[in-house]
């Protein structure tokens, strides 16, 4: 079986990974991203990493079949760097692929990480045996990746499905990207936990600020944790965030009128407690003929699908 | 050459006609919807009219290589029925695609009308050339078809891309659909036309009332009528309509990365006063990077496009 070298790069953290043809993680290791300090310290740490990876797993990198990145967009696919990521500031025009790819010798390629993990969850996942395929992550912002008749909708210029900048309020708060109110503004892990801690610094009584030793570090884990306890301020917070999410994924499936959406990300952790609630509004909100053919269903790859999504990509291009 | 029958069903009017594979429509009818009557006579006129086309210019119905039917959705592709449509209350389950083949003795398919439409503009319209278009129809209600990477974005079963049903604001407007706050509902021809009327309900002083020959009677063109001639309130209600457009297109633009956008419908009267502000706006909100490859044209195919995009489907499900 063929070998490639998956990167999932993210704001916090740089993962790395030997993947197997069959979607199998043979090895994988991290770094931390440190992303203010620009790109050409996190790229070196994570080459290092993945070097002694490959030795540590006895792999000679020539005997992969290439390189595979994912990474937050927009992108500059061609030239292989991020371009304009509010995530990443200043890494801007810094050739992440090109860098990587030089130090192993093998050809490498940038994607999108929503849409290589939607890649990966359709080749190797939940999406499996669904053609018509949304990918939404939930995590610090809200990322898509869409699958449309078996193939990637890469767009124009390989930055297609920016689902979390989907607008819920074009009144709402200016969001970096350009527009206003914006569909991760009020639905990521992010929003949840500056939702939770504005209505803390406005006096609402709950236990949450306890929870996570200060209201100013509250996350929304936390706010899972104080659901799971019986907190009404948690409660208030996360039907909020069902009522937002909801509206949204009704908007993926009038838009894409997709067989299956594939969730993952930080605040899939909240399971039947998310899933459950979520199915009902989102179908609910959706029209009924394109409810009806669509199931909401988790990521199958859980913490490796960045990792495998960028390698799953790096399959497609050796393809 | 060969040719195809094309149908464009819309809530007020239902057309026909012989189109050339090249796209030439040979020769066109129509007659009246009379939605509120039902499916069995509108269709019943429409079929009686292509009928005496098909004399009139010489053509036998079994020279023909099929009927492409383009129809607001959403839709029962399989079942070839209306499934829903806000805009057709009482037609679900008419099978529409059944009764017209069996009429003509031919293969008949149904396709949701902006669907066709974005065949019909990609394969002879303002699209042509640009393998990831979306098309964007203002008229009553507003719709969408995308093209992605060269192929109609069909989704699961053939009801994507209900792009009038983007949410502008949650907390807006509820939806036949079942969302609130949709695309729609602020940037229609309807919209426009129910904004100026409340505002001329409100008491706003404008030349809109008497040019339309009562406050009741305007509509979206009059807006541009009185816009052309100086009239405030038109301003203000045109000004307002471009902003929602833009913020619309923006997210059009983010979700689909596209490298055009051709905009049809009764609202492209307007023109240079629609396309020039909305450009300026749409590529604005959008990513930067997303809106460095997308343009903004207006559709090529004209009030044809319904029928040729009808055609063009018939087309493409007869290769």
């Amino acid at each position: 079986m063929r070998h490639v070298l998956g990167f999932d790069l993210g704001g916090t953290k740089f993962a790395f990974g030997i993947v197997r043809e069959d979607g199998a993680v043979v090895a994988s290791g991290r770094v931390e991203t440190l992303a203010d300090q620009g790109p050409a310290q996190a790229v070196r740490r994570a080459i290092d990493g993945a070097r002694e990876l490959l030795a540590s797993s006895g792999f000679r990198a020539e005997s992969l079949l290439g390189v595979g990145i994912a990474s937050p967009g927009p992108l500059d696919i061609a030239r292989g760097c991020v371009d304009g990521s509010p995530n990443l500031p200043g890494w801007t025009g810094f050739p992440i692929a090109g860098e990587i790819g030089k130090a192993f010798g093998l050809p490498a390629r940038i994607d999108n990480d929503a849409n290589a993990a939607a890649v990966g969850e359709f080749r190797f996942g939940a999406g499996k045996g669904f053609p018509n395929m949304v990918y939404v992550t939930l995590s610090t912002g809200i990322g898509g990746g869409v699958i449309v008749d078996g193939r990637l909708m890469r767009g124009a210029n390989g930055n297609a499905a920016e689902l979390g900048h989907l607008t819920l309020d074009i009144k709402g708060p200016p969001c970096p990207c350009g527009g206003r109110g914006c569909f991760e503004k009020y639905a990521s892990g992010t929003a949840i936990a500056h939702r939770a801690r504005a209505a803390l610094a406005a006096g609402h009584p709950s236990s949450l600020a306890a929870l996570a030793g200060g209201p100013d570090k509250v996350t929304s884990h936390h706010v899972l944790q104080g659901l799971a306890a019986g907190d009404t301020l948690a409660k208030e917070i996360w039907d909020e965030t069902i009522e937002y999410l909801g509206r949204g994924f009704a908007v993926i499936i009038n838009t894409f009128n997709p067989d299956r959406i594939v969730v993952g990300g930080g605040v899939t952790a909240a399971g039947d407690t998310l899933f459950g609630p979520l199915r009902k509004k989102a179908l609910g909100y959706a029209f009924p003929r394109l409810a009806a053919v669509c199931t909401i269903a988790p990521a199958g790859l859980g913490g490796d699908v960045g990792v495998v999504g960028a390698a799953a990509c790096a399959f497609e291009a050796a393809r």
